[in-house]
């Protein structure tokens, strides 16, 4: 990454009310970003890219392959399950509830995906650490069960998947580690 | 930005449950993402790094920055104010509850800056918007009070300053803009 | 559909808690409905068809490719937006969180959609309604907004697509349509 | 079941915000669904049978015979209790709060039943399970209390009974199940 | 009855938790109130009627009555609706989920019936109000559409229906009008 | 009170929408139950005494010197709490935050009055049920912590006393009992 | 206020994990702030008096008299209506919910004294700003109704009453005064 | 301090809403406590001292420096946490969502916080609590880990910092009191 590029051209700007709501009604754009105009010399923004960071995350595209990868998984052995990716800042980015799956899978799936991201870990692995500390499970958004696995760029966590409504735990986290493996190779 | 060459670095992670939790058990890590270990031949991960994309965020010093030079401007005008920084995702990074502001300040910043954030826009920019589309102050989260400034990285939202409290709320978005300003040159 | 063999083969059956408990222990199913046992003579339980009605659904595979066709049909425009489909029972099937999506995109689009199943009409032509009855989007759930698109089955409402993150209300039911059409033909 | 026939005359339609609001307008319909117009030759809308899955519920007729059932089999006890039916998409039927239950029967009852039609078993024997997997009682939505019993059609889950209020977790189970076998025979 | 024996024999008793334990234990009392134990000279508690008050409540039979009717009146029209009953409290005492009724009928059912029995009048009533006093539809638990009524005793409130999923308000709170009637006569 | 008579003058009224409106008109009650109009022959309701129940509540009055004893009871040894008073339907009657009681006291009174009124018995003795069911305490709105006792009428609960705060559960039983006594003789 | 000496006697002390435990281990505090143990010279904590401030609040004794005054003065005019007070923090100190006040009073006093301790106005007055800023009545918490009424202590306010349940709401916010009245003299 | 001063310029008002609605409209304040009018002979009210307290609290820089220095603390050992600072109202004062911290840690800092407030203790200390009454942890609010350190003024608590995030409990609990003792000499 070339630093000193980027620090010419990122800017973060300041814009004033006035200019917005102008430029806004220019636009008409009802309920989105409005895309940047073309130039706003007024504003006199200067970028300051040490204010900056990057995260990497999964695109989309590739957390729809995850998570239909593990429900086809699961489809292979006749499993009824609802799957679900969640990002490292703890955002659901997609879910799916199976034909047939229990009403308790879907939220189920979304908090062993939070909790497989949040620790970095297969949540099979982290149950393992409720015999030294058992109320780590009291924390907001967890929930311990097999089923979570979290997706790695670098061995840092960028996402999880969880599935949950299969018969046992261990068949849950199978089918979460089919949707991690369809992001290799 | 070498793409080339980060892909042959970055690799997603499919870990089995049974390294992860011998691991953990070496590691005796409590409550966190555990640092990865130092080698796991066994993975035989292979990146894929089409799945990855890479966003900008605010670091949490320039969130803090932004954060004080809102409520310091609010300070200096003898204001009473709550500030929030929310990023692009939506999530909170700084809340401050000024000194004496009211109870309904503190919630009110954050939902100022998720709304501003959401639509790269200062909320009393928005507020024009609802003439057209009033239920757009329907959707969860938003508040369309004067008070929110984006934080812009090449144009594109990145966060957003809140601020709720003054007895007006041109005063509000003037030290939200102080706080965002504090971000440039 | 041949009504009077379905109801000489379905049965509603009361389990006794004995009987389970036992099938439990042996299946050591941890987490899901267990398969039916093979044989369970002792319930002796009659089937009462009568007591029981059925409902057309998507099938996840359905509501997978719908909600894709509307991520595509943005992305074609290159607008950033999240993606829900909802059933008819209000539950969400699938939620996709789009690529630079703001973050008030996620749950509009999950309102929109059940907003549109609700009422089995695209959000766009509800909105219509509030001038006369103003009161309706004070319903739980709802959100009036375009976007919304119902998918049908006969006339009847079975799901519906919602699209949150476009410039416009327009664009976003645009997309959404997009998604029904994509179960078409 | 032919599938055959009904390939042919069970359609999907995408119908476009301009037709709909026209036909709104002239419905007048205020606040649900409005029946299917006559005809909408404009919308061109082929019908994709294999999008489509069809479920099994209960009536309303029968949940509510089944929750009087319960309540009945109650009184002749001389038992307080609240009682409530969901259904296997985990939404709730019916609720019946007894004269003079306990105001933390009404919902346990209702998580019971949830409890008992997520994993097709009474939960007093569910309730074994916790001894293996004692997270399962974190999965939001359920209560692993004796007093749920699932209604089955062809032993697959469709509704659940749930019970509370007695003075033992045997007794309301006991009426749970009297609920159940209402709709047998 | 007579009160005046009533009075004196009413009594307030304060329990201390030693003897009650010892109660607890002999009963075995797993989820409920404990029938009162044969005889607690140890507690000496003297009644105060004075502290009393005693409130008309509709029974769980009169209050699935009047929902089962209001059910029936909406099948007879071809309408597919829910229903709910409320108490003067606010509590809920019945929901039905009718066949085929919209998901967003269940919610609005409930608080129709709560606005009903909040303020004595059928919701079509209370909606005029709100020129007056737009911000009543403020109030957590109100909905003010057409289709709650209340359910009197010497006029004054004791419960309420509601009914949502018809076409129209109108209709709603026809078939509302008909649970209330179903208590009359 | 002669409830002969009562019999013969309770009604149970369904007013039309009509009736009402123009009542509501002509009262201008912006926000509560309009004093019943003097007469409305329209209405020709028939009372259905059959269809009431009464129940005994404690008098806001009562409540309140029972919530204070305990305060009381608690300052006199030096004690910082918060009190609650529950009734029977679960309902908040009465919530007081003592002096430098800690911001869990407030919640947890509530809680622990609503879990003695719920099985009427002191929160302390229904600890002792936990060993043999410990799920008892996933029964939302319970707490099974020592500081709830039951107010009774006949042996019936009414309502019940939940004091927090106190250095032990002990004490805040004592003064929670202190309340309840304050009721008697 | 002489600051020197204050500074000399007030100290913010940071204390070890370790000497606390044994601390409380000694004092078997189970469930509250244990009081200060004799003297923690290991500590040795600086007080920093720089660090902070202090807030005037009302009294919980003031608080009841405030919130039993309005009580009393609706019961004078024949009106049921439920009270609260919040202090400045926006926590609620008092709520008494008024014999056969409608329900929907409970949640409304609390959030009128809400809204008029945020502002330090009653809210009759605030529903004024509504004409200019109508989105305020979006902020999380608030009601813009009457019957809330700020307590003041040199201006500032330091509480406020709120009554909900008569038929008008300047009755209400009669009430409210009459509680802050209570306050004076 | 000098209390016989203050008593004697203290002063509670009960302000009439004509009054106010005129001041608020003199004033334009949009959104916040308008600044006291300059003098208001016409409310007449009268201090009333004893109905008045005064509490300790840290002033909004004092809580920022301490959030900060727990931020630093983890930095200098390369962990990545949330931060949180609570007050003893159990109100949030800073929130810091530190750079590459686990979702998890936001929620977790904040309530590990209230629970060191709550009891005035570290969080690894009140742990130990658990041993004999677990039920401690169901208190709303409460967090039983390690990372919350409570900020004390003569030994009474005024607020606590709490962090999560670090590979472990006792780390969070350092980083903490790294915090805490920011605001001490």
């Amino acid at each position: 990454m070339t630093d000193t590029k980027k620090r010419s051209t990122t800017k973060i700007v300041a814009i004033s009310a006035a200019v917005l709501a102008a430029g806004a009604a220019g636009a008409a754009a009802a309920n989105a970003a409005a895309p940047a105009a073309a130039d706003r010399p007024a504003a006199k923004a200067d970028a300051a890219d040490r204010n900056l960071t990057r995260d990497t995350h999964l695109t989309i595209a590739a957390a729809v392959k995850a998570a239909q990868a593990s429900l086809d998984a699961a489809a292979k052995e006749g499993q009824k399950v609802s799957v679900a990716v969640v990002d490292r800042n703890g955002n659901t980015l997609v879910t799916l509830r199976g034909d047939g799956a229990g009403p308790q899978s879907y939220a189920s799936a979304e908090k062993k995906a939070f909790t497989a991201v949040s620790w970095n870990a297969p949540t099979s692995a982290l149950m393992g650490r409720l015999s030294q500390t058992p109320n780590l499970k009291d924390i907001p958004g967890t929930l311990f069960l097999p089923g979570g696995a979290p997706v790695q760029a670098k061995g840092a966590p960028v996402a999880a998947v969880g599935v949950a409504g299969a018969p046992s735990g261990d068949l849950d986290e199978k089918f979460a580690q089919a949707g991690v493996a369809a992001l290799n190779g």
